[in-house]
């Protein structure tokens, strides 16, 4: 497998490179719409095809690259099917499995970030979107989040996959580029050390964050996949 | 690849099987619900798994077995997004592709028998569900049928196949199994030997069919991927 971790530093969001090197069939989780020429040119250079782009959830913070892959390349638009982006080509729900070459994945549906949040599961590792981050998790207070529902989806659907299961976050601020549910469940500060669900509410109700830079302009964006006109 | 045409007398719907031998992953288009307990004996037999049930569209004269199938052996369901069938698991649209091992299928909307109509196109052979039929084609009186729009997508998405395309039908009700993309347009009396959309529709309209025996319980049982009292 071809895999890279790609960082946007201007929302520190993290995309995802995954090809088959037997079928040369590829996917990006979660590209970024000022990237989109450097996606190209790396494919290119791997000499690989863009089946899916495949979004975590409608993001608030970045605009998708999704539409304009889609229409430089032919890829399709992967997405869950309550995340609100009719724009989207394949609407996905929990459980379905999606195949590129010799890459297997699984939709796990993981709200409460956002309504239409997955995680893709691989056999090896877990791209968890905003839903949990590595010593955070995404926020709830807008989007349709709610902590409650966040706190049921980590510990439902994704601590419970192998401990040594990789994590790869959609952002980080700090510097931290994987982790594993082990040691997310071992020392993840909000969720982790046997959190509580009544704590973890607690917790996200007084994080007391800023509203979001991009949101006004990233959530119509997104809606249709970047092909507004703050996206294009 | 492993592949079965099955046939349910009563409503003369043709079924397919198709498998990857290498994966042992398999689809079954079009199953009906009556034979759900034939399809799991069958695969069983091959030793397939199946992924996937693809519904090219939500049938009026017979009742999915897709829902029972997911809760036999945890397939999902494939429909087109404008289908209606919002039970199903993966919404598809025009130009998807979807893998099953070492199959591939690309998704080709042809609405005109209903809204939500799809063929899954394979490199030899396509599968037109009620679009087109051996020396027919769907009718286009009910479910938002148009026959104007089913001569857009008969003349615009499968006769600019490959004129050795295999053409396997949803039903055949005079025993004939397949067709070639060539021969339907050389020989098909309502839409090949160089028919124009305008004579097509008039063959259309003067057509008079009897209203559809099953469509009050099949309809609405579909919408459910088959799981009502009238699908159980
Ligand atoms: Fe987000
Ligand atoms: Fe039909």
């Amino acid at each position: 497998m071809l895999f890279r971790q790609l960082f946007e530093p201007e929302t520190s969001t993290y995309t995802y490179l995954l090809g088959c090197e037997r079928t040369r069939r590829a996917c990006l989780i979660d590209p970024v719409a000022s990237e989109v020429p450097a996606y190209i040119d790396l494919l290119a250079s791997l000499n690989l095809k863009l089946v899916y782009t495949m979004e975590t959830h409608v993001h608030a913070d970045h605009i998708t690259g999704a539409g304009r892959l889609r229409e430089a390349l032919g890829s399709k638009s992967v997405v869950h099917r309550d995340a609100g982006a009719m724009c989207a080509d394949l609407l996905v729900t929990h459980g379905v499995p999606l195949q590129i070459g010799d890459l297997d994945f699984e939709v796990r549906h993981t709200p409460g970030h956002t309504a239409g949040c997955v995680s893709y599961v691989m056999s090896d590792r877990v791209f968890t979107g905003d839903a949990l981050l590595i010593g955070g998790s995404g926020r709830s207070d807008f989007q349709q989040g709610n902590a409650g529902q966040l706190y049921d989806s980590i510990t439902g659907q994704l601590f419970t996959l192998a401990p040594d299961t990789l994590v790869y976050p959609g952002h980080d601020y700090q510097g931290n580029t994987v982790s594993t549910i082990k040691q997310e469940m071992a020392k993840n500060p909000r969720i982790g050390q046997g959190r509580s669900r009544e704590e973890f509410i607690a917790i996200m109700a007084e994080l007391k964050l800023a509203y979001p830079r991009f949101i006004d302009q990233a959530l119509p964006a997104n809606q249709s996949c970047g092909m507004t006109e703050a996206g294009a």
